[in-house]
């Protein structure tokens, strides 16, 4: 099998010894002009680079970035938002020919464990975090570790993380808006998990909106679930079949929308003449289901490279920054219309 | 900033020279066991670590593994295949505490320089290789370098490259089947690239299987796409609007299924009265429309576990294996029918 060209093999290449191909090679003095070229010629010819190991002893960058996602691995394939926000990042990453790291970490622990390993034995130069908690261990290690940071999705980093986020709590103003236009006075919020920042945000912009628009607290409310169309089923079901059901249900992403209106279709109520349905983030889904749904557009992609041309201008030297991704947009389809009158 | 720890740091906190700390951590002789004992604590309280770089000089493992995609960032978030099979991936890596170094690559000369670059930077200690071609200069490349490899998808790899592969060929075998036994005799697949070694099985398969039925080359054939839900509209279009059109499609993906779903409800042609169709992937696209996609179910998660899985037992010292994943299986729903009588 083929191996790594070595120092060994330059300095038999070039008929010279192993000390005078180390001196050629990092520019220390020893040998002549003309023997560093032929050396460094050998060097080339044989496809030799300093290893990154050599290069991180000496204290220059490892040259690859890190990305931990403490998620069940099984759970990736589920929602298109995390391969958008991927495809985002390595467009910045590509483009900038830094390497993506990326493990699964079984929980919050373990992603600080890797964080720990991975910046003690140099495998980053730095990290981007997602998922941001509502108590949220990371930003506090990081801090200490000096590990360079970008947050993705927190609007108030710790400092001197820098954070990229989008405005979920005005968002969930826009969506009320859209359902109060229409005349929705019972809306049921299907949220994803609760200790997720993200989520705490609009599960509070929908409390604060719904207070400020004169709305009943028990009929304006939102419903923790895993984010899973088993949970989104279960939970339209549950709140369907309930004594004054909502009028309106908005989902906390696709995959639950999509569930829910299977649920609808099932009890038969008609979507959009008795239920009206909204999705947090649109995808191909959204746009192939009958009715068509009523979506938060984002340009998710968009996200994940603006967090990741943060993380390198930080990674050059610029300084921790809190940056805002573009406002995601309601597009009204089909699913949304009028509550029934009888209502 | 916080720093790494450092030699510097264990030695000035446990109060004894570098040296000492240098002696202790790596076994050698120089230090009392009492010293010994105490430097190992220190260490391990300020969290060092042997960094990678040290680690690498000493020959040992790199601890990653590495997936280059040479293909446009921004396609990455449009099937969810890919997603599927990295999240199998990370099943089996996470498990060995592996991080996989991921990048998108503009082709694959782009490709083939990172294999070499990580490779001479010891970044990675194997890779596996997605999207075998028909002619394809990763292998032998691979081979000269000696950077460990399994080649996903590929049935007969240049030795001594492993491979983990599915059985399109056989596949295609099964959809024919199904839609021979229905009655259709004019079946159109919109193929994906046909530069794709999986694809080029597909094409081969159906133009074998066809002549061996006896039905006509001009009436069973396959049209190439790019996999884009927007090519996949088109050759529907095309195919549909031709004289003598096909009373069955087969697509290569579910974005071009369900993109050619839309087209045929666009031309006012019932499914599956007038038009069946197959799609190659399930998921979840296939099914919420309406009707729901007869479609090829496999273990995507699966087949990718199984391939990081064949790679790590390879750097385990495990010789060159040719493994075949889970066989797809047909699961007829609503978009199969008998063709109309008229046809």
């Amino acid at each position: 099998m083929a191996r790594r060209p070595t120092i060994k093999d330059i300095a038999r290449r070039a008929g010279v010894s192993e000390s005078a191909v180390s001196f050629a090679l990092n520019g220390r003095p020893g040998v002549s002009d003309g023997t560093r070229a032929r050396i460094r010629r050998v060097a080339e010819e044989l496809g030799w680079r300093p290893d990154s190991a050599a290069r991180a002893l000496s204290g220059e960058r490892v040259g690859a970035v890190g990305l931990v996602l403490a998620r069940p691995a099984h759970t990736l394939g589920v929602e298109s938002f995390f391969l958008q926000l991927v495809s985002g990042i390595q467009e910045a990453l590509s483009a900038a020919g830094t390497p993506l790291l990326f493990q699964v970490a079984e929980d919050l622990d373990a992603e600080c464990a890797l964080y720990r390993r991975w910046w003690a034995e140099r495998r980053v130069d730095g990290v981007l975090v997602v998922d941001p908690r509502t108590r949220d261990p990371r930003p506090a290690l990081l801090t200490a570790l000096g590990l360079p940071a970008v947050t993705v999705g927190d609007p108030r980093p710790a400092p001197p993380l820098s954070s990229v986020w989008a405005d979920d709590a005005r968002a969930m103003v826009q969506v009320l808006d859209h359902l109060a236009a229409l005349g929705h006075r019972r809306i049921v919020h299907v949220a994803g998990l609760p200790d997720l920042a993200h989520t705490a945000r609009r599960i509070d912009s929908l409390r604060i909106e719904a207070r400020r628009r004169g709305l009943r607290p028990d009929e304006v409310r939102s419903v923790p679930t895993d984010y899973s169309d088993a949970e989104g089923a279960a939970a339209t079901r549950r709140v369907l079949c309930a004594p004054r059901p909502p009028t309106a249900l908005v989902y906390d992403n696709d995959v639950m929308a999509v569930a829910g209106a299977a649920v609808a279709a099932g009890l038969g109520i008609p979507v959009p003449a008795r239920l009206s349905l909204v999705a947090w983030d649109d995808s191909a889904l959204c746009r192939v289901t009958h009715p068509r749904l009523t979506a938060l557009v984002r340009d998710t992609a968009g996200f994940g490279r603006l967090a990741a041309e943060e993380l390198l201008a930080v990674l050059a030297g610029g300084p921790p920054r809190v940056r805002q991704a573009e406002q995601p947009r309601l597009e009204p389809r089909e699913s949304t219309a009028p509550p029934p009158p009888a209502y």
